[in-house]
């Protein structure tokens, strides 16, 4: 809490700021000013509304030392605000990176290019590169675990946003790409993770068995479905993303559009390797659930992504659980599931 | 990391963000949609840029449970981001907060209105609604330590923000109210604290001495000079935000501008009760350094907060200190010895 002086600055916060800035070269017609000033400037597309969207990644919570390379958690902290974007058909303008690092992870005494916190960064940007989404600011702080708050701001044509709110009784349910991949990695983390040395980098990708590492990448290297989420705008009547689990966030849907849900799970597209229980409550699978209406034609792939039919939305009743699972055996309610803080 | 049952969800994260919810009723022209879905919507005023800046506050760092009432750490979380807006001369459209809480704050088995958490987002949606800012989205998890990030979405007539780069050699060096005071606070906190019983709730304000209070406050209630930031976009030729203290956010303009700057200690505002040493290196006092045009009339109170000129700014040479301190027996060179996260 007491101002310190600063001596040689040669790895205090204001050397790393220029670093961070020296790489968050991108830039967008939308930035009028990006990392140096007191705030980022941007002019929003002229007919445009901007999306905006924060998520936290904690490590112990969101990513593991010993589990994810420094790169992987860089790029999946983006991910996570990429995949709320592509929920809403929007195209992002500007990331801003909130980052709280423990001193050793920025490698005070040796090369900053090697540190962790050089390589969460090369992570993050490579992501950012791909999607054309500039680094327009940000803050750091020192913090005792290593976590990054991920801002992502974007662009859709006024009134065309993709919303929770918007799915009606009769409508189709939808889910782009497989489900259930990401959590069914897990176990197989835990696993590699004990059988190695104890790492702060991470698994050794050469030490991930080739039979695993498909399955392995649907949670290290999570793909947003950004350009399914713009094609959608003139498809879907409603859109989430699946990050909590299809059970939790297919409530959330229906919860603000008031409206009930069926599934039936033998059109569900799990992914080679999780069980059903992975697919209905599992998250990290950052796909994106909608809705269309039953008159809409939804082509079997959007942007090379399968698209499939898991269900149908349903007129919400008191005696009428909020998803019901059409099981060969009879209807079975199913709850909400899956990842939750605090529970 | 694995998805676990979420029970009742009497105190999980949805009960959480339900109650978040209920309390962000605030709503701004430009706010289309708030809370509830992957991303909130704005819709820019018209002929207006967005200023965005993230801040992120970590306990042990920007507040320490013994010393700071949550209401008094949900103040200062915001008033650091709206004081960023205030630099720019913006005014607030919405803020986003991502928050970290250990579980015990969030008072799992008691009343949720009590916790550490509720209470904290009362000091931040206190200081929210007098400057109508509704709060629009966010995050929440699990953290260690408690800690708050903050975006601050501002709107700026096209072209008209206030800048760090723009202040030119021949300019006046100005600052609102006075300096010093957010750390000369710091040492009584500290005394306070030991005096008292261990506390996670900060400091009891019936033990602060009545002769400490007007000083302890411009540490624990600062006013982001967000009128003043207003009005200066029509006087000032640059301006940046007094939260490192005035060494280094003068470098800053002065490294971002390209000039150097000569500062008269005899002018200085300093607060009572506050050393010189505090006025040049303190941090935390939230007031706005600006630059105006030796030919431009400065009122001497704006919005009711007295405006000091403090120096002027003249052409950087390879053979001159980027701020000179004009002292009374010859001009000493000024190093940037504020807040400095690292080092």
């Amino acid at each position: 809490m007491t101002a310190q002086p600063a001596g040689k600055h040669q790895r205090g916060e204001l050397a790393i700021l220029r670093h961070i800035r020296s790489r968050a070269v991108g830039s967008a017609r939308a930035l009028r000013l990006g990392i140096g000033d007191d705030c980022a400037l941007l002019r929003p597309p002229r007919g445009h509304e901007l999306a905006i969207t924060t998520d936290l990644t904690v490590c112990g919570r969101h990513f593991r030392l010993d589990w994810h390379t420094p790169e992987q958690a860089g790029h999946r902290a983006l991910a996570r605000g990429l995949s709320d974007l592509a929920a809403m058909g929007a195209q992002p303008v500007a990331a801003f990176l909130s980052l709280g690092l423990p001193r050793q992870l920025a490698n005070p005494r040796g090369r900053w290019e090697s540190s962790w916190a050089a390589r969460f960064l090369n992570g993050l940007l490579a992501l950012a590169a791909t999607h054309k989404t500039p680094l327009a600011g940000g803050d750091l702080s020192e913090t005792p675990i290593p976590l990054a708050d991920i801002v992502l701001i974007g662009a859709v044509p006024a009134g065309k946003a993709l919303l929770r709110s918007t799915a009606r009784a009769g409508h189709l349910l939808y889910v782009t790409g497989s489900i259930g991949g990401g959590a069914a990695a897990l176990p197989h983390f835990d696993r590699l993770a004990k059988q190695s040395k104890p790492s702060t980098t991470g698994l050794n990708p050469a030490r991930i068995p080739k039979g695993l590492s498909q399955l392995l990448a649907r949670h290290l290297d999570p793909h947003p479905r950004l350009a399914q989420g713009v094609a959608l705008r003139k498809l879907a009547s409603s859109a989430i993303d699946l990050s909590d689990g299809l059970s939790t966030d297919l409530t959330h849907l229906c919860e603000e559009s008031r409206v009930a849900a069926q599934i039936d799970p033998a059109l569900l597209p799990i992914h080679p390797g999780a069980s059903l229980h992975c697919a209905l409550h599992g998250g990290d699978d950052y796909e994106l659930l909608f809705t269309a209406a039953p008159s809409t034609r939804i082509p079997k792939r959007i942007a090379g992504v399968p698209i499939t039919r898991i269900g149908r939305m349903v007129p919400a009743r008191p005696s009428r659980p909020l998803i019901t699972l059409l099981m060969q055996d009879g209807p079975q309610r199913l709850k909400a599931q899956g990842w939750e803080h605090f529970s």
